[in-house]
């Protein structure tokens, strides 16, 4: 892996002088031409790097006498607390597919000036471009691609750009042990349906997902909520103090990088115990690892599945939110599961168009997929940086978020006993769209919370939304 | 809808003289200049008669000597004879997915010459050149295409081209009310996910298609095989029959148009009595009607939800087998149910991707379509009836066929009680590959059937495989 361009590590440099109090709001930063001789860089990436903490917030241009650090109205936002790891809730059934549907349906009457509710980043973060000429090229090079029914299990040239990508994960798998699917959401309907029955009894992180409890339920399948931390990803403490109690869990479903809504990422050493205990106890793990390119930092994102020894964990994953919103591109590798998956995959819904599997294999194999990745990882953590700045700058007191290493989502605490319903009602009326806490639980224990996605490039109408979406939460909190 | 070309009407005319004998093997046609004299016609009409004629099977030509009745080496192929009304079997789960996947497997294991096991037409069969170029358009006019998500429900384009074709099978539907989904599988899962849960009893056709057994059992419902006419479709007295003995069956599930593999078309009496006949009992009616566009007659056929009243009728259909064997899409049109197959679709595997449902519609909406499926049909009829001669010329006496009247099938059955697996893999030795008739029902009541498809042009290399697949009848016949 390379480390980070020359701007980023002067631009870190100055950050680190901002938070320790070296240098104070107000202060002028030293200038350019200084900053060039200072670190001995070129004009450009001095530049880079001051425009860089301008558009992250931590600086001001002034006309004519350059950049000043910005005053912050506030104390920087204090992390989510720690879960305790209590016994998860019974397992029921809740009808959260009818709360979650009456919620989106609600979203959908109005109309939406500002979406804090996306599950990906505005389309101005990929690469629509390449990813047409790379399917015009496919529809060139095969006339009879709508001819003929596509190969089963998926284009061989996607696997093997998968299977190789997976190295990077820490996985070993052969393209022919990967099965294209219609996104994880697929994958994860056929690792369920593979592993366990109707009635049976699911372990998953709390919060998590929604769209898993809709899987979930949809099955006939329970969730049983585990507490998870919003830096390490689930309690295996309670993990087993939930085993002791329910001897009939059949899986285990979690998203070991860059959990959603958390955002947590699980040490390494948290990953091989997870594996290891599931195997004692021959219990499935599925692995949901779609957000992991999106991870900060200087080596990628270990897998669960790098420490399956036994086939027992299935790995799940799509190019949903890194590459290409508009592909239906998953995958899954299902160890010892896999002949059943194929089994199902086929008559869930047979194999995979080819034409879109083409493209993005031509994608992935240049090094174009990795440019894209680096600059929307940037682009992700600058937004990130913008938001959280501006909650905590206008949201009240008391106020917390996640601080993820990446992705597109941040986890908002609010303060009191703010229902986050209300809040979403209130901010559809103001045309703006976010995910109340509700619809990650089957239970009301993140009722007070919301998840803003910072997908969108930050601009004036995105920070004065986040001041109404402020103001609403204050007027809520006020009440009794 | 438009009568048939005029050299069809011709060609008609001499297929009666030669079937009723007024014109005998050997005997010459009057010439191609006779014939528009006698009929009025033009000389490009007679000649395409004749050569409709000739590559049908019927006459042959001879050098400077015009075109003379064929010899038959065998009488016309008996019709499949009707089943009786039994009781159906007790539903029960039977490992079909098992046995049809032990035999795909063998099926794969040696390199195929020539194809009878195939599920739609051959590429040559398709627009694929018109497909391409539209979805090359909508590459350029959608820049952004891969970079959001796409639209829930379905492309509304799309919707509105499969609005506007459904009034041609009499059925009146929104384009709101049709969600789009990958293939008619993905429409069938829906469909019995909607109305039944796991083990409950489904009635089915006997023989049904396979892959409808396969969905049945990987969600764990029964499967009720009802016996079912070669020409008229399921038995509405066995359905009545077994009405009285199970009280518990959830859902009708019947191709009504040119069922798989019968070749069956339900007359419309039938259709309007099982329509009325289900919604009287609140039994859930799930119509597969992905074959009725390769239908031949004057006028196209209606769907079992023309008749419906009362939402009861869920009309699946998809484009697989009349317009593009390489694109994933089919639909949905589910009535009472639209919201819960709404729900179960988003939690299955998202709305479907954009460019394949933007190609389509502007395929679908243009002239195009209507010439394409006339074009198809006259193909397939040529095959076919092509096929059938040869079957007759060269299999055992005893054997028996389908004679639909359009699609892609011939329903073959062979004398005596030769095993269809066993021909599967002789045939599978020689590099044929045929569906064996114990695919089609979870019993073993059609072992001495076989598929076959007839979607390749003919040639004599398909004619020499025939010969080959009727010397392994011949000889397993022969076995005591
Ligand atoms: C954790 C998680 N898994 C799966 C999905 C769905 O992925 P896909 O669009 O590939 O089906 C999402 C998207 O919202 C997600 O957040
Ligand atoms: C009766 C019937 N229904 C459904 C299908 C599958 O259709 P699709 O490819 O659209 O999923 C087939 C194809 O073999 C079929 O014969």
């Amino acid at each position: 892996m390379e480390s980070a361009p020359l701007y980023r590590q002067l631009a870190q440099h100055y950050l680190h002088a901002i938070e320790t109090g070296v240098l104070k709001p107000g202060d002028r930063v030293p200038s350019v031409r200084t900053l060039m001789e200072l670190h001995g860089v070129s004009l450009s990436t001095a530049l880079q790097a001051c425009r860089q903490m301008e558009s992250d917030g931590l600086l001001e241009a002034r006309p004519r006498s350059g950049y000043f650090v910005r005053h912050r109205r506030h104390k920087p936002l204090a992390p989510i607390e720690e879960p305790v790891a209590t016994l998860p809730d019974p397992a029921q059934y809740v009808g959260i597919h009818e709360r979650i549907s009456a919620i989106t349906a609600r979203g959908h009457q109005q109309p939406v000036a500002v979406n804090f509710a996306g599950a990906c980043g505005a389309p101005a973060l990929y690469p629509a471009q390449g990813l047409r000429n790379a399917a015009a090229r496919a529809l060139r090079l095969h006339p009879q691609l709508f001819g003929s029914a596509a190969d089963s299990g998926g284009h061989p040239a996607f696997r093997a750009v998968l299977a190789r990508n997976a190295l990077l994960s820490r996985i070993t798998v052969a393209p022919e042990d990967i099965l294209v699917t219609h996104g994880c959401t697929e994958a994860l309907n056929l690792a369920l349906r593979a592993v366990a029955q109707p009635g049976d009894v699911i372990a998953v992180e709390s919060p998590t997902y929604y769209g898993l409890l809709q899987i979930l339920e949809s099955l006939g399948m329970r969730a049983l909520e585990i507490p998870s931390s919003p830096q390490t990803g689930i309690s295996l403490e309670a993990l087993e103090l939930a085993a002791q109690t329910y001897d009939n869990i059949r899986a285990v479903v979690v998203v070991p990088n860059l959990q959603n809504p958390l955002g947590s990422i699980m040490p390494d050493a948290n990953k091989a115990q997870l594996v290891a205990w599931c195997d004692a106890r021959a219990i499935a793990l599925i692995e949901d690892d779609c957000f992991s390119a999106l991870a900060e930092g200087d080596a990628p994102l270990a897998a669960l599945k790098a420490w399956d020894r036994s086939g027992g964990v299935i790995h799940c994953a799509s190019l949903h939110k890194i590459l290409a919103p508009g592909m239906r591109l998953g995958w899954i590798a299902a160890g010892k599961w896999q002949a059943r998956v194929e089994m199902l995959k086929y008559s869930q819904s047979r194999p995979n168009e080819l034409l879109a599997q083409m493209a993005a294999a031509e994608f992935m194999g240049s090094g174009a997929f990795e440019r894209h990745l680096r600059r929307l990882r940037e682009q992700l953590r600058s937004q990130r940086a913008q938001v959280a700045q501006a909650i905590a700058a206008e949201f009240p007191a008391g106020t917390r978020a996640s601080n993820p290493n990446g992705g597109l989502h941040l986890w908002v605490e609010l303060p009191g006993s703010v229902p986050s319903e209300a809040v979403f009602d209130q901010a559809m009326a103001a045309g703006i769209r976010v995910v109340p806490g509700v619809m990650f639980s089957n239970s009301n224990r993140f009722d007070h919370f919301l998840r803003l996605n910072c997908g969108t490039p930050f601009t004036l109408e995105i920070e004065r939304a986040l001041r109404t979406l402020a103001a609403v939460v204050a007027r809520l909190a006020d009440k009794p």
